[in-house]
Order: structure tokens, then C-alpha cells, then sequence
């Protein structure tokens, strides 16, 4: 359950209607999905939210299934359940197969398991890692 | 400082070598970084912590670089000052430039926000996104 | 279901049922939430932290509402599904409305934004920001 | 040292500095924190950065010395030693005073260690704290 | 819902079930628990991780328990709910106590609670902990 | 540098060098370190702080040694520099010899690498992990 009310296309007003009607068209998707509907309670948020996602996760420098397998490490690495499954859907729907998948998990657990030597031994960087 | 002593090729033992001598081989380097001259306080883990990277970050599934760009994802999202430098010197080597890892970030900063949308306002997982 | 034993009244010695009635005194409730029940497995430990939280969150140089909000900024940032459910209801008890904790959500998500472009990137702190 | 170049207004193209200049304006500043000058690498993260950043913590339904309090809170959760010394530095430019900076850590501490012990016994949410 | 299909050994290929059966044979059970179903996905992947598992959890310089315990307190510290769940059971089997847990957890919220006064109030190191 | 003003003992009021002093004569030390020097800003805040740690730090059904080695991986775990340093400090007073720290840091690199592969594949708790 919710700490807010999940906003129903059928619930909401005109601001909100407008930002769903552009994720659906967006997306290529006829749905939305909870997380909107919870931003939904401030309009504002919710625009400027989807528009920073939009932007961010468009291609650029870096391929779109990469963007969606880094989100997929970031939010495995924080617990967030949600946007684990959420994510890895995406991912899923831009080509990641379960190997990927696999793989990506691998990578996620060694860096974090590497993270706490390095930071637990107090390690010194490199001077050459500093250019 | 370190925690530990840092353990000089000079001053390794034949196992520890062995590791180092790999370690050089492997990546076409002629210097070891501090983070293996750390754990070669433990020669046992030394080696197993390094096969293990060496196998995790081999290409497999996924391009060494995307790799090398995951590492830094978590280790920015960890805070790991070592692993941040180390890992974006290596992605740089493998061709990341400068507007690859900025748009990097940005995702990284965008999954870090929205990890805590999800969980700070408990958003329900929609059970489309369970297959 | 718990680690532990949940704790009920009826089934509590003397020394958790004083802390117990401390705690639905101070708070003006009829009843005891989860989290002191788990704790009072070890009655010394649910002391202690009952008198901690009963200091830390009085009135005193913030705001009780102040804190109760940052309660829920730290425990939306960690996960901690149990913590952000009671201290949201906290907070609500002492006047925090919907648009109130969507804003704080929004600060909160931004915060752990920058707060990865800033470690990720290893921005140096500028000399003025040290008084 | 950063991993990017930091980009003085001196150097800055044209996008870059009007960023720059309405930073210094809304803030009532003179000078550029290294913070945006490592997003200037990329000015279009630049602008979408302080666009979000000026919205978010403009007042609103919270005041914008909580948001700052807030905003250090979560820092300090996370670590981010940039982050704490700028976010302090903004507290108290308004208004925050070593006695509310004490109660405030008070807090961020409580809440952490709470947090652990909730998490760690796993103990359920109590039905009344779902509304 | 796992994110990945649970391998059961009637499923599993000959690879699979060697490391199962050594799970089983090394940990005198006839069960096997669903993270290496998981990772069975990947057999290459579980095979590593189990060896390093079995090799980090023997008996060495520390006692098996403590080390078990060691793993409680770092999993409650990230919030996982399946390592809580599975290394309190396996702590419990080495003869953790209720009243050790409870001790246990009050450690891990101690550490939690000081980790950010210490982060928070940026508190340099006093150079007599540098040997 | 320090957020706040570190207060030596000279400068101290009464009630701060009363703690001051039980913290000495109960460590057998002639200084106090930073930590304390920091917290001094708020008296109240001080001893509350130092009794939490007297007494959770004290002997009870967990062995002072085993205490600070949880300390230490918690402190690894969220990359607190300060709290490494110190608590690692103590461990060796303690008798943590090179070889336990070792073993120490294996085990929290382990757990933290695990903690993402059960988190990020949502491996569901086994049934007969629930008692």
C-alpha cells in the first residue's frame, strides 16, 4: 500500500492527463505504471520528473540498454525493489537476455564486494588514477 | 594510510609474485595498483579475489567497457573514492570519453533519485512488471 | 514474521510493561507499536532506546514536526520499509499533509541525486565552504 | 582532483555562463562552486541540473531552511563529504546554528541506527500504520 | 517472484548438480535454499561463488560464528531480507542465542547511528589511529 | 576540518570534562579522541552518546573483541572513514591481529557482494528460513 494515492488516468486532472497521455505515447505503451501515479499527487513533481527521464534515458553518448542495465545496478546496489523489477523489464524489452542479466549481477556483486575492501582497508588511489 | 601494510613486488613471496606477475600480464601494465599490494596480505585472498575479476570482467555477455561503466555506477553509488578513480581510469582506456561518462552520472544520479521515490513513498510493484 | 518473538503486553515482566506504559503515556496512544515489541527480548535494550528516541525527538532546538521529517528523509534514503510506514504516520499525527511529504520526497530524491554526481565525480570542496 | 576538467566562466561558451550568471544571481553569490562547474562538461546536465535544483528547493509547502536541514541529513546518511560541507554552508547562511546542527545529527544518527534495528529484526509493519 | 527462474535439481544440468550436491554434502543438509537456484541460471557463476563462499566461511583466523554474525550485521546494515533471513538461520545453527542477536543488533545500530555523527559533523581522523 | 569547533578539554565546562574523564578512566587512556571532542557542542548529546557506548561496547553474551570487529564491518560497509580508522584501532588493542582483519574484510566484502545478488535477482525467502 501506498504512503500517497495511486492517481488513476480516470481521477486526474488535465496537468496530470497531459504527462500520462505523453509517457503512454512515449513508451508505446497503452498503461501506466504505479510510480507516476504516486508523483502524480503534486503535478509539478511529476512533470519535471518525467521530463529529466525522458531526456536522461533518450540516446545520446551511451546506448539506451546500457542506461537501463546501469539503473538496473544502481537500484539492485540500493534495494529498491521496485525499480529493481521495473527496470529490468525495460532492460528486457530493449534485448537484455537472462545471461545478460546474469552477468550484469555479477558485475554489480563484485564491485560492491570490492567497494568495501577498498574503503574498509583504507586503501590510498593510485597518484598514476589521478591524470 | 592504509590499514594494512602495502606489500612491494620486492618484498612479495613467490605466491604473492605469481599474483602480481598475472595481474601485469593480463592487462599489459608493468606496475601493480594498491589495491592488490592491500590484499596480498592474505595471499590466498589475493588470489582468489583476483581470478575472480579476472573472470567477471572477461567479455561474456556483455562488452568489457559496459562493464568497466557498471563498476563505476555502483562505486559512485557506494561513495568508493579508490574504486571511482581505479575504475573510470580503466573505462577511460577502454574508450570512454568524457561525454560518455557525464551522461553516465546522469543516469546513475537519475536511478539514485528515483530508487528513493520508489521506496520513500512505497510504491507497489504494478504486477505487469512480475512475469 | 520477526526475527524474534513479538513481545505482547500480557506476556511482559515488569521492567518492559514500565516501559511500555512510559511509552503509551508520553505518546497518548492505547497501544504498542512493533518495533519496541521486537526490542523488548532484551528489556535493558528497549530501555535504552526508548529513553534515546524520547530526548532526541522532544522539543528542542528544531522542531518536533522538523525532525519527524527528517526521520522519514533518512529512512526513505535506507529502505527501511518499517521505518518510513511509522514515521510517516508520525509525521502525519503532528500535521504533515499530502503536499508536505511530496515535497520533502522530492529534496530527499534530489538529494541522493547530487549526492552520487558529487562523489561519482569527485568534485573537489571549495576552500570557502571550510570556515 | 575531479575526474573532469572544472570549467571557469572564463573558459565557459555562451549556454554555460548564462547558467552561471543565474546561479549567481538567484543566490546572490559572486562566485561558481566546483559543483557545477564539473556538470558544465555537459550543459545541457548543467541547465537540467540547476533548473530542478532551483524548483525543488524554492519554498513550497516546506520551508527552505528544513529543505537545506533535510538535504545535509540525507548527505551525511549517504556520506557525500562535498555534499555535507556545501548543504551545511547553506543552512547556515540561513539561519542554522551549531545548537540546531547538533540536534539535527542527533536525529540523522537515531534515525540511522532505528533504521538497522528495524531492518535487521525484520519486524512487520503494524496494519494501523497503513491507512 | 524471482527475477530469473528458480533452477530445481530435477531441472538441473550436470554441472548444476555437482555444486549442489556439494552444498549439501559440505553443509550436511538435503535441501538446497533459492539464492543458488538463482544463480544456477548462470553455471559458472554459481560455481564460483560457491567455492568462494565455502572457502571464506571456513574456520580460519576467525570462528565460524563470529563470522556468521558478520554477515547478519552487514546484511541488516544494507537492508537485505533474504541474507538476514538466511545468515540469522545459519548463526542460529552455530549456537547464536536470542540475547546474542538482540547484542548483535544493538552493535550494528551503535555503529549505524556514530558512522554518520562521524560522516555528518566531518570529524578528521586523529593521526595517533594512523600507525 | 570539522563542521563544528572540536573542544578540548581546557575549554571544556564542567559537564563535558566529567564525561571527558569517565571516558578516560574507562579506556585507560590519558587523551580523548575527536569524536568526542565534536559531540562536546552539545553536552546533553555527549553523554548520552558515551553511555549508549559504555554500555552496548561492554561484556555481555557477545565478547568485547567480536563487538569491534562488527563495528569495523559496519563501518567498511558505509565507507566511514573515521569510524575504520578508530574502531579498527580499538580491535587491535583488543587483539585483532593482521590476519583476523584480513579474514574480517573477506567476509564483509562477501556479504556485501551476495547481499546485491539476492536483492537485485529478488531471490524470494525460503519458507523454512521463516520459524
Amino acid at each position: 500500500m501506498s504512503l500517497v494515492t495511486l492517481i488513476e488516468y480516470a481521477d486526474a486532472n488535465a496537468e496530470v492527463r497531459a504527462v500520462y497521455d505523453d509517457i503512454m505515447r512515449t513508451r508505446g505503451v497503452d498503461w501506466i505504471n504505479n510510480f507516476w501515479k504516486a508523483l502524480a499527487n503534486d503535478p509539478a513533481q511529476l512533470r519535471r520528473q518525467w521530463e529529466t527521464v525522458k531526456q536522461v534515458m533518450a540516446p545520446g553518448a551511451l546506448d539506451p540498454l546500457v542506461k537501463e542495465m546501469v539503473y538496473v545496478a544502481v537500484s539492485a546496489t540500493n534495494g529498491c525493489e521496485y525499480c529493481t523489477y521495473s527496470h529490468t523489464a525495460s532492460a528486457r524489452n530493449k534485448g537484455m537476455s537472462d545471461a545478460m542479466l546474469m552477468e550484469l549481477m555479477a558485475v554489480v556483486g563484485l564491485a560492491n564486494e570490492t567497494n568495501r575492501l577498498a574503503n574498509g582497508l583504507r586503501v590510498p588511489v593510485d597518484p598514476r588514477f589521478k591524470r
